[in-house]
């Protein structure tokens, strides 16, 4: 059973419209190697888990738990590199008297982020291919399944170190700085499984290997030790702490189970976009909406 | 920021395998109007929400978490009927002299159940083909967007109506029942919603329209009120009981937000398969998984 | 600008059911080499005709336009295979006290028939993959359309007669037939065409090159001359007789395009199916369905 | 059975080229929710029909016919807005010399309009997905069909009027427009069949809600009553007028099927386009091609 | 540039048809982890290779050009299982009086190797979805290019564990063995390409682990060291060798490129299947061909 | 058994990137009619081949090993062309104080050249759509499977003529001069074995049909004669040569079977791109990777 708090795993600071970064950060979102992808995968892992070693079905289900979470991150997130990128001022009837507000969208980024969705995020990767189920992979064998895991969150993290290097606005770096450093704890969750299999992985960790302290949003966060840390997000505890525990395979420190969750940050309403007649509250019933709400 | 409990949203009685159902069940899993799409259709459209309107914004999430715990539920019901089918009690070389333990795997169900996944479900619909982020609708427009969900709730129970007209499995009857009374609950939820936007249902609700009482596991369900019931899911409380309250659109009953989650069903961890190799775990390394998850 | 007269262009005996020829058949409406395809290769190819050669387009629209109706015809034909494949004879609560009047959809045929569909038709092929855009075909250069066309025909031709060869359910066979005739109608369309661009086929057509005359159902529409004549289908009169006319480049006749539209057969509404629903009317507003359907 | 007349459903006025346009067009066109699936959604409902609530058939039917004359014309105005963008003006040896006539084509739009087509429309949609069948929604249950028929225009619609605030180029506009205001009109008959069963939409319609008006283009067309009329263009009369009668769903007039189909508009012969080699007629045999033609 | 000689990679013994076996091995073929897909990877991996270190570009090159013999193999294998099926034993016109001679197609198999393809393998996996580009992994990063080869190795000699599981077939077993044995060398290749980057495998190679010797015709294999061995395939020398040598990384023998290439088995002309129309030689031609073939 | 030679089979002279010019040739790697298509398709008929007219078998392989050969060449091309597009020129940690070296791709191209690949070739077409196995044709039935070869040839010339006006760089023109040759001989390959047919072309070939002499890079292979020959790419001889001889079927010259392969073109190695983290070989390791290489 799932729970949700209305809050965000990171925060995502205010920044200028980028609908290229937006087209991009769907890689990180419906890809395959993003976000969507590793939440389905590890909870189809879960929930087929075969087997009495609990600790590993702990492990995988956590982080496929925070994977969801992810997805709302960078879903929100291309919600704001979106939002308002037609900088449109008019009233109620967008095209009035035959103007274009929306010309942009022939113009910059993926054309259905304005025209099938409402400058808002999409199942879809950096060229608009659909997410497919064809991505999930769980074959039912515990070393392979790992093994698998380890490289989807390398390839994961060498995505996001590309999109660190194409695109520089805040909003779109704060969410990418945050999952170099989560794949990269990701990362060392299975290989530190592989490892209590017998797996010694020398010196490749994590892959790609390079100083991504480098950067500087990546820095901060590995300065709070976010990229050696796991948390269970489970409400009746968590054997996942046997394995995620003691030296990381990458050799930069002790790994650790904290014992609560961030806090999250808060969740902003984003505004209403007649250009895009979303959410398009007809006026007769506007009254009757707000008054509901005001309850 | 989503959370997890180790528990089942509704209990799955043992039964014996089944196949064929399996691959049934696969439509209400990875199929055009399973939970899988249910799930990540309003998670996109409360990750994209716009404007104030905060309790339909509450209403949508709200069933959206719910549907994670229900993919969850139907893929776990999958693994109950596909798991044992080949019925092996050979050692740990399955195979041997040639033999054939998975010959079932030609005769029954969909083959990959048993080639590529490990006697456990897939993100597939009911002929095999893989779930696709172009089922997801988003319009960004709200009396849209509730149109089409309630569309969706509708065809989601008609189909679960027409699978339990195929299959008497017990396990996937407790499934299919439970499933049947929550989609009535849900479409109720939209329904609702577009009677606080002023429109009148008459006499067509729910979708299907029949006597699904007639159907003795649904029964017992709407005789503890479930298909009037929706809860909220939030550890943080939420609007939704704004709008989930009052006559219900179909006219049988209040509509309630209860204030607890239901206790949820124990998950029971699947028995190792040696004949899908899975887990799997090499001899030589048993002892040190089955030590660590003792511990 | 398309009109419509609600009539079969062909007959299609009363027959019993049989769920998989039904799937079968679904190849050539939503295969490949299917009816879908022919149609909108055709009118794409007609809507996107470059030159002034006029009866070319003439012929290639006019083919197109029938095809519309070979749709029409195997979509019904498909659904007279399923309709009534359960035998349901219960009252308007199917599945009452736990009955499983589907359990056919279990165990032949297309799952999806009877659990997406109601017993009826679907864009998808004989394996259930939906259709899909990339089929057509349309290059701009006159030459190779002719030639892609003449191939497309043939094979469609080609399968049709191992659908032949597979099934000989009535009203399944009355459809075959008349659509292997048709094939080769429009094989010949596209062979006399290339003809006027100076290409002599020998002795190769039609493809496949066999007596299909020794399947009785064949022969007798190739008695009535139908593998030789095309109707323009045009209410402001058509070229295309510049092209089609003279020696069959099949060498077994006269090509000639009838003055008169076929007549067609009549379309007999589909029993109402209460175990799918379908159309399911609430009792509460069936009397004013029934009254307005009366006036 | 399915007839022609080479006309188009509306007029298409002369306009510049416009790449970037024809690629978002490609939305009404091939997209999930335009003109290609409201056809054969319309189409296979029609032919999978149960019951003997014959209007409700016809009206379905009938608007699905309306729309095979609405992909023409959709395609036919993206074919203009790519005719002679490359603006060549050379012999029959485009390319000659090193030359680059085509390199629009990697500057503007899709890329396969000028590689794959010939300067023309595909079945693909704003991104180059191609059209699949799994769009087609059918479930057999009368009620749901429609519903969904509803909110399949009403997004149609959305984005019509979201692609009128994207182009202002006079060829696109004039057929936006014009399916606005038609996507309007077919909104209305869904809702009315669904008002015949019961259902008060109180102020929701047409959805979007806002005044279209003030688009001149469409102003032009409600103004002539285009916006609440249906014909049912059968050859041998409908009961469709048996539903869409009386007051209007949206409260804007009444609803009425004309007695005669519109005139339609003259279909241009598109010009031969050699750096497309199409349609390429061979030197050697273009004589032959025009005798036949002029015959 | 490639070169081919045309025999096969192993021999495949004479058995009995069996449709159902060869729809399991489509997934060896076409299959998201068949020989398709690692043929197509490796070769893009060495087209796109990067840096000097040509070793592991001849490692990656070298298993990729055997791959192509595997899927020449497994083809031929499913043609085997197909050929003859129908058992029909008439003369040039099959289907004649009405008769069925390929209705065993409705009752095994995937019928699109009746109906589409003639007896023969086609590029689907085992429930018929195509072979899809989005498969090939790519990452140009070279320890994770690896280490998927080793995940994607592991997967295939999984699921041909299993297909040996499942098939009892004579010559399905052999090419099934074969591949076993092959997949756990290339396996080997990339694991020990890994320990030349430093990682240490311990006890878990290979995977799955278990005593495939158990199986007899894997057994005879082995014995011969196949699954030790690597050849080049290189008409002018390679540096795979500095690599695949030494210790095997599953601890059981030496590594080894032998000096020669497999003679290779005899590759059967195919019998001409006239319920097929294949290869469907026009009687007035027939002379003609087999002149030529005999010249 | 496939055998391979590390060489091009054409030169690839040095020039600029151009990813505008990566993207268009993607449709000639993987599109519809792109390389791998005619690739995958003459190796299945060819393993597929029924019956004894054993130089159709040899004509068809021997054209489908020479594919392999055109998929490596313009994977290369294309690879050429994107090389060093970022002109990056820092050291080993890319993105260093949150510069953005990668930001080309967002501007040029497709993206996922940059972001999934590094800047290297995907199986996909110019809009990115991945190859799929539905593209390959095998009816089984010689004369359709030739006249379906022929076609794709000559749609694959025409699109490299398209692209030829598209592109003016040289790398780009190298290869895409020698594919429209190479097309060409393969159309008169598959033209040539349907004249043995009885069929004759008369004056349509090739398709299509303009003096493509007058582009300059094209000339140049014309004159070698590259469009009369076709080698048959075997160690073990081939009977192609019965066909493949006498007259053109475009009237052109007398075609030839070569009695020696194409001497090739050295393969470069590709530059190490840190920006892409590729090959990303870790310092620690570097030099023992570096030692082995040079052993």
């Amino acid at each position: 059973m799932f729970f949700h708090v209305q809050k965000l795993i990171n925060d995502i600071p205010v920044a200028e419209p980028d609908p290229a970064a937006a087209k991009a950060l769907q890689e990180g979102l419906g890809g395959q190697f993003g976000e969507m992808r590793t939440m389905m995968q590890y909870l189809f892992q879960s929930f087929n888990f075969r087997g009495k070693a609990k600790p590993y079905l702990d492990l995988i289900q956590g982080v496929g738990i925070e994977e969801i979470s992810h997805v709302e991150l960078i879903a929100t997130t291309i919600n704001q590199l979106l939002d308002d990128a037609p900088n449109y001022r008019g009233d109620r009837t967008p095209g009035e008297e035959g103007s274009t507000p929306l010309r942009i969208a022939l113009e910059q980024g993926n054309i259905q982020h304005f025209l099938v969705g409402a400058q808002s995020a999409m199942p879809v990767d950096s060229t608009g291919n659909p997410w497919s189920g064809s991505y999930v992979y769980n074959s039912g064998n515990l070393t392979l399944d790992l093994l698998y895991n380890l490289m989807l969150e390398a390839t994961g993290r060498l995505q996001k170190c590309r999109l660190y290097e194409m695109i520089n606005n805040r909003a779109a770096r704060a969410t990418i700085a945050y999952l170099i450093v989560r794949d990269e704890a990701h990362e060392k969750a299975f290989a530190k499984a592989l490892e209590t299999l017998g797996v010694n992985w020398g010196h490749i960790l994590p892959i790609p290997k390079f100083d991504s302290n480098k950067y500087p949003e990546v820095k901060k966060l590995v300065d709070m030790g976010l990229n050696n840390q796991q948390y269970h997000w489970r409400l009746d505890g968590s054997e996942m702490g046997k394995i995620f525990r003691g030296d990381s395979p990458a050799h930069d420190g002790q790994l650790q189970v904290p014992s609560n969750a961030p806090e999250g940050a808060p969740v902003r309403l984003a505004d209403e976009r007649p250009e895009e007649f979303a959410p398009g509250i007809p006026d007769e019933i506007r009254e009757m909406v707000e008054n509901l709400a005001r309850v």
